[in-house]
C-alpha cells in the first residue's frame, strides 16, 4: 500500500502554540513546558496500567474522560509526582489551576503531565515560577523540556490531504528507562489540526497504541506515569472524519505512522542503548501471538546483552520464543539477522559466525522471524543492554 | 514451628556414589559427572516450561515418567545439547546408553542432563571418553562438574529422623544465568536414602518447587534445559513414607529446606551478582499473589540496578508491585529494607536516605513487604544487576 502521507520537518499543526522554560527543577536544562490550542480540541489519552497511577496521570485521565476535550497540557520533567499521596493530588490540581488561570481557561480543558523521580513532592513554588514564565510561541522547546535521561528530543510530523484540505499530525515523546508499556506508554503528545470527534480519536489512539507504543521495551518496567495524549483542533478545516471513510483510512495510516516512529525513537534511545533492535514476526498463529513473540525477543536481557556484545548467540532467541505461549512448530523456526540466515528450521543457519559478527556491528539490528505456523504478523522494538544502562540506573537517584 | 531436621556438611546419603572428571568439553575444569544409587531409586523430576525443551531434558522426563525410577544420572556442562534437532536426540540417547552399559543398567534407569551453550552438537567422542573415566566414588566432584558461569559449587545436606531411622537429603545445583524458572529450574539434583514412593516423591517435588526454585530469578529468561531431579533409594531403612503422616511432614519440611537453600544459592551467585536480594511478602490477598508480588520485585531490572548502586530508590519497588495484577490497597503498602522503614503507607518511610544508603552496603538485602490486604504470604530471591552481568552475557559465546 502506498502511503498517502508525507513526513515533514517538525512543526506545530495550525492553531497550536507551545513553549518550554527552565523553571529550576533541573540544574540547567529546560524542565517545564506547555502545549496550547487556540480553540478547544478533541482529546484522547491512553494511560499506564501500573496500579500506582501517578497523580497527574489520574487527573489528566479524569479531565479527558469528562468530554474528550482539552485546550492545553502543562508538563514538567525531573519529578514524576508519583507515590505522593493526597498532597501529590492537590499539587497536580494546583498545577492544572495555575496553567488554566494564566491561559484564561476552565481547568476542565487543561491536562497535566509529570515525569522524573518517583516519591518526592513537587516543589510548587518552582512549578508556579515556571508557569509564570511560559508564553504562547511557535518554538519547539517543550519537546526538550519533557526529557529526563533521554539523549535527544523525539519528534515526528507528517502531512496529508483529506478531501482537498492539508492537515498536519505532529508528535513528540520522552522515553529512556522504565519502558515496557502496557496499554499506554511513557509520555507522548500528538497534535493535529484535523477535525475528528474526541470519541473516535480515543478509539483510534487505543487501537494504534497496541501495535506501536505497546510493542516497545527498554527494561520490562511499566512506569506509573505512562501516558499518550492526542489533541485535534480541526483548524485545517476538513470535514470531521467519520469511521470507515477513505479519509479516515488515510488519517489512520498517517497517525499510526507518527506513533510508530515515536515508539521506535524511544527504543533506539533507551537508557544506555547503542543499537535499535527491530523484530518482525511472520507466519504466527495470529497477529496477537506474532506481537507476543516479537516482544519476547526484544525483552530478553540475554538477547539484548548478546547484541551489545555483537555475539550471534542465536540460542537465546530460541529461548525467548520458546518461553511464550505462542503456538509453535518446534522444528520450523527461521530467523534472519539483517537479512543473513541466522536460524534455519530451528537450528544453526548457514551463515558463518564471522559474517554474523560483522553484521552485528550495525546500529540497527533487524531480526525477521518466520514461524511457518499461520498468517499472523507482529513487530516490536527494543535496544541492547549495556554497561551504561546499569550505570544510569545504579546512580539515577543520588 | 521448630525444624525437625539439621543441616550437616555436604555428604552423599547411604547407598549413593558419584564422580566428576575432565572429559575435554571445557579447557581445564571438570565437565562431566554422574550420580549412582546402589539400588534402583524412586525418582521424580520437574522440567522447563520453555517450549524448546532440550534433548536430554526430554529424554530424562520420558525415562522418569515410565515408572518413576532411576538408578543413575550422567551429566555434562559446557554444551546444552539444545536446539540440535534429531542428531541431538540421538546424542542424548547415546550418552544414556554409554553410561548404562558401563554401569550394567537398563537405559530405563539412567537420566541425562546437559548445560552450556545452546545450538551446538555434543562432541560424542569427548563424551564417550568422559564416561569411560567415571568411577563410583564418595567424592563430590560432580557438584563442580555441573557448573558453567557459576563461581562456586552449590550444595546443601540435612539429616532428620523418621521413626527412629536417620535419613539424609543432599542436593546440589547449577545456576548463574538464564534463570527465571517456570515450573522447574536450572539443573538441580537431590538424593536421599529415605524410602518413599516415586509418585508421592513427584507430588512433593512439584509442590516444593513452586515456593523455592520457581521463586528465584536472575534475568527473566527461562532456559531450555531447566530440570530438578530427586532420587530416593530407601537405604536408610525407614518405613516407606505415606502422605499425611507425621514422618511425611518432617520429610517435607527437610526436603523443602534443601530446595529453598539451593534456590537461594543460585540467586546469590547469579551472573555478575554482588548481593542476594530476598523479598518476603505478607498481607497479600492470597499466597499466590504474595509470591507474584515478591517475584515482581526481585525481577525488576530497575530495582536490581538501584540495589547494585546502593541507591534507596524506593519508587521502583512501588512500580514493580503496581505492575502485577495482585489485589492492592493502593495507599497501604509498607516495606522495610533490612528492617529499616523504607516505604510507609505507600509513601517515603521515616528512615533518612543516608541511613538507607549505608544499609544497602550489606551483601544480603532483605525487603519485607506488608500489603495489609489479606493473609497471604510469598517469598522470592534474586540478585542485583551489575556491569558484570552485561559483560558476561555480551561475551559468553565468543
Amino acid at each position: 500500500m502506498q502511503a498517502n502521507y508525507t513526513e515533514i520537518p517538525f512543526t506545530w499543526p495550525q492553531g497550536f502554540k507551545a513553549d518550554g522554560v527552565h523553571a529550576g527543577l533541573r540544574q540547567e536544562k529546560l524542565d517545564m513546558g506547555w502545549l496550547y490550542s487556540e480553540t478547544p480540541a478533541a482529546a484522547a489519552g491512553v494511560y499506564t496500567t501500573n496500579q500506582f497511577q501517578a497523580a497527574p496521570t489520574k487527573l489528566t485521565k479524569q479531565t479527558i474522560n469528562q468530554q474528550h476535550q482539552l485546550q492545553a497540557i502543562v508538563l514538567n520533567s525531573a519529578n514524576a509526582n508519583s507515590c505522593t499521596g493526597a498532597q501529590g493530588e492537590k499539587d497536580a490540581q494546583q498545577m492544572q489551576q495555575l496553567a488554566a488561570t494564566k491561559l484564561g481557561l476552565s481547568t476542565a480543558l487543561v491536562g497535566v503531565a509529570s515525569t522524573g523521580i518517583i516519591g518526592e513532592l513537587l516543589p510548587m513554588k518552582v512549578i508556579a515560577n515556571g508557569i509564570a514564565q511560559l508564553q504562547l510561541t511557535d518554538n519547539h522547546k517543550v519537546t526538550t523540556a519533557v526529557l529526563t535521561t533521554d539523549t535527544h528530543a523525539k519528534t515526528v510530523a507528517v502531512t496529508c490531504e483529506l478531501a482537498g484540505k492539508k492537515i498536519t499530525i505532529s508528535g513528540f515523546c520522552k522515553g529512556s528507562g522504565m519502558i515496557h508499556p502496557n496499554m499506554a506508554t511513557m509520555l507522548g503528545f500528538v497534535t493535529t489540526d484535523a477535525a475528528i470527534d474526541g470519541y473516535l480519536l480515543q478509539a483510534l489512539l487505543s487501537q494504534a497504541t497496541d501495535t506501536t507504543f505497546n510493542q516497545i521495551t527498554v527494561d520490562g518496567d511499566t512506569s506509573t506515569n505512562d501516558m499518550v495524549t492526542v489533541l485535534a483542533n480541526g483548524a485545517a478545516g476538513n470535514q470531521p472524519l467519520t469511521a470507515g471513510s477513505a479519509d479516515y483510512a488515510t488519517f489512520t495510516a498517517a497517525f499510526t505512522y507518527v506513533l510508530g516512529e515515536l515508539a521506535k525513537k524511544i527504543a533506539a534511545d533507551g537508557e544506555g542503548a547503542t543499537k535499535l533492535v527491530a523484530v518482525n514476526v511472520a507466519g504466527a498463529w495470529s497477529d496477537f501471538e506474532g506481537q507476543q513473540v516479537a516482544k519476547a525477543i526484544v525483552g530478553s536481557n540475554l538477547v539484548k546483552a548478546a547484541i551489545y556484545g555483537e555475539d550471534p548467540n542465536w540460542g537465546r532467541i530460541m529461548v525467548a520464543i520458546g518461553q511464550t505461549n505462542a503456538h509453535l512448530d518446534l522444528s520450523a523456526v527461521d530467523v534472519t539477522l539483517n537479512d543473513l540466515p541466522l536460524i534455519q528450521a530451528s537450528q544453526a543457519g548457514s551463515t558463518e559466525v564471522t559474517t554474523l559478527t560483522k553484521a552485528l556491528a550495525a546500529k540497527v539490528i533487524t531480526l525477521n522471524v518466520e514461524l511457518h505456523n499461520g498468517t499472523g504478523h507482529g513487530q516490536a522494538w527494543g535496544c541492547d543492554l549495556t554497561y551504561d544502562y546499569v550505570k544510569i540506573n545504579a546512580t539515577y537517584h543520588s
